[in-house]
């Protein structure tokens, strides 16, 4: 015990335990909630351990949303390192919190006969795009000044990961001799190669580090900024003509990073997984620039599902509305972004600490960078931590893993096993179990040497 | 107007008086609630004219859901054969009035806070379907008995389209040689087609008419039954072997064709947008034999989207539950079926008798079956009329459009465009100005010559 004190300072101890304490404080508030109005659990997930590689089945260990928790973190590892946390996919189920606390406003009642028709608004280009979710989506830019939506096309899918196949579609030339190359300078989003090549197409085909890239000819190159995996603002890497850019804004949010400027690129996609947690509703949307790209898209989307969910884009209509609210109105909570960014400089803090104590990883650095939204400065706090394990170790999936900590391995992303992508987004009892293994981790081998006597 | 009772029979005018007033009274009855409960409409679309090919683009031509009616069908062609009738695509909005009799029973209310996750059941097979929707499919399939769902998968997909495409992708062996052949019966499904070769897939290729297919080596054959566009019941048609089945079964439900036996395949898929008229949710599902092809469906719809919205699959959930409600314990309304059965055949009578007395036009004949369901004998009353124009035109299509009613061309669907599909799920108000229109086309086209003195 004492050496956990000297382990760990009692600053981040008594942080750690507010946190966790504050966490159970709102769960026995909220859960008669959520069984009264909900007939169901929010985390009804079962148990299951990983045996497949891929986007998200890999992530598809034990998800315990709800413990056994400790009224104090003053043990180490307090849950006995039994529990199995996967923060190896981005599922932002830390924002339930704010939705929870943001009550009946957020609230979408649709009747059985609304939103029977294909169609939202049958004359427009984006013929399945619902007008009052296009409305929001503009109010939530003017609102945070993230990116410009003049003379913009909004595109919208389900998700953003089916507009990132409608861009490649659109870009990509019907009649071109071979398929148009894809790169992004790595670490790259580990679904970027996996999507663009899962069908074999002759339109397209991922040609992976744009750093390296030096094929003659045209070629997309994604440009996600802050980067997924690695939090870092980005430019386009590659140096020749021919290239047409795709801005994956996914985590451009005053949560994740400062924002800079509002955004002003060609194609631009952006999700509301990301900017306001719901990640079950799959909407993204696009907005770009070039009237004959923005159709192609529509196509594809019209090709590939007939258009995109009526009751989610309504629902994220209201969502949105309720966060544009909350930035002009703010209440006690907070806005959204309020919420989110002291959440995701509290959770930072922790990480940081724990991965000084135990000695055995490095995390990237960022600069602080004035925020025009919430009007200060402050360093990146990205959605994933890039964590790299110290030499000797080559494969810190597999360590962490061996700590029944699920991550997502660098080889993923195009580099190195030394690191792994660690979400930061998940609940809060199992982010502060996580923090807590980890900074102990370095203990926990030791006392397991010491206990079969190797 | 003599001349139109001549052509037209006494029952028939008085089924399509009766018909148009119900409707009207309906809309009067409903109007006020569709505003103050929705705050919008459920028909904002706004008139285009077609200008591209594709699925359903072609199919934007105007929708005008809630024309200035006229009170009786008492003049010929009552709107001046302005209005613009696309019939193109099989938009389910005849439904609506079902949902809107149904009441408050089938209103879904989503909190802000819920389904915020990726996940639906982390630890089953398919871990973004909700259990609640994969409960409601068994108990639907059980009551009408049209499909067997024990030993089965379930995967559900971003509208049935998707669930095609994950079909493809599951059962095409990633390392084959060259693409895997695709057929299906002329005539076949016109989306099926531009789906399959949209990406220049190197896993599978589009390989026309089964009919007529000879090449060697494996295959999957399509089996819509009851067919779109014809609404034949249908059985594979490729005699070799080598040949994977995959049952398309959206039209497989007691409206639309008599339910002989719960079918048995490998692989079936179905939809709500055609079951129940919830296009705009975009909600399928297939019913999977084997392990492994399900398991790579499921991957599939993780690469295209992540998943399925949360908030249709729980809204799709509610209103199947009411559709077995409305099956087990039937109001004056009926059931779903027994309203859709109805609406189904007082439509074919209007359209058979309009094809009649225009005399440039054939439909298909059906056969009368047993229905196990509606515990009757009737033919089939598809969702589409497969329409074929009389030597010596040739374009049905160009015709039928010269005369604003928008359809869709048999050239689309593999076969001569002397056919045209069209959708038999519209609105009243629509579909009754169509039938109108069609029995006095000849009349009208005769009219056009006298007044241009050719």
């Amino acid at each position: 015990m004492a050496m956990f004190f000297n382990i760990f300072s009692l600053k981040n101890l008594l942080v750690l335990s507010l946190a966790l304490n504050l966490s159970l404080v709102l769960r026995v508030l909220y859960e008669k909630d959520f069984e009264v109005n909900n007939g169901r659990s929010v985390d009804n997930q079962k148990d299951a351990l990983t045996t497949t590689d891929g986007v998200l089945s890999e992530a598809r260990a034990t998800q315990r949303a709800r413990p056994s928790m400790p009224s104090s973190s003053s043990t180490v590892d307090s849950d006995g390192g039994d529990t199995i946390i996967n923060l190896d996919h981005g599922d932002p189920t830390m924002y339930e919190r704010f939705w929870q606390q943001a009550g009946d406003k957020s609230t979408i009642v649709i009747p059985g006969w609304q939103s029977m028709s294909y169609f939202s608004d049958a004359g427009s280009l984006c013929w399945f795009l619902e007008p009052e979710f296009a409305k929001e989506i503009i109010r939530l830019h003017k609102t945070v000044g993230n990116a410009v939506t003049e003379d913009r096309y909004i595109v919208v899918g389900t998700g953003s990961t089916q507009l990132y196949q409608a861009v490649l579609y659109a870009l990509s030339p019907q009649d071109a001799v071979e398929p148009l190359s894809v790169v992004s300078a790595a670490p790259y989003y580990s679904s970027y190669p996996l999507i663009t090549d899962c069908l074999k197409s002759g339109l397209y085909k991922w040609a992976g580090d744009a750093r390296s890239f030096n094929k003659e000819g045209p070629f997309i190159e994604l440009v996600t900024s802050p980067n997924n995996p690695d939090g870092y603002v980005r430019q386009s890497v590659v140096n020749k003509s021919g290239g047409i850019l795709v801005h994956d804004l996914a985590y451009y949010w005053p949560q994740y990073t400062p924002i800079a400027s509002a955004a002003n690129h060609d194609i631009m996609l952006f999700t509301v997984s990301k900017s306001t947690g719901h990640a079950g509703m799959r909407i993204g949307w696009a907005l770009v620039k070039d009237e004959e790209v923005a159709k192609k898209m529509v196509k594809f989307v019209e090709l590939n599902t007939i258009g995109v969910s009526k009751d989610s884009q309504l629902r994220a209509a209201k969502v949105l509305q309720v966060v544009i609210h909350s930035c002009q109105y703010p209440t006690s909570l907070g806005s959204l972004f309020d919420f989110s960014a002291h959440l995701m400089e509290e959770r930072w803090k922790l990480l940081r600490a724990a991965v000084r104590q135990s000695g055995l990883f490095t995390l990237p650095e960022f600069s602080p960078g004035s925020c025009s939204f919430l009007n200060r400065s402050f360093a990146p706090q990205p959605a994933f931590a890039w964590l790299k394990c110290q030499e000797p170790m080559e494969d810190c999936e597999g360590f962490l893993r061996s700590n029944n900590i699920i991550t997502r391995s660098g080889k993923h992303f195009g580099v190195s096993p030394q690191y792994v992508r660690i979400s930061m987004l998940d609940r809060d009892e199992n982010f502060y179990i996580f923090v807590e293994r980890l900074s102990t981790i370095h203990q926990r081998q030791s006392v397991q040497v010491d206990e079969t006597g190797e």
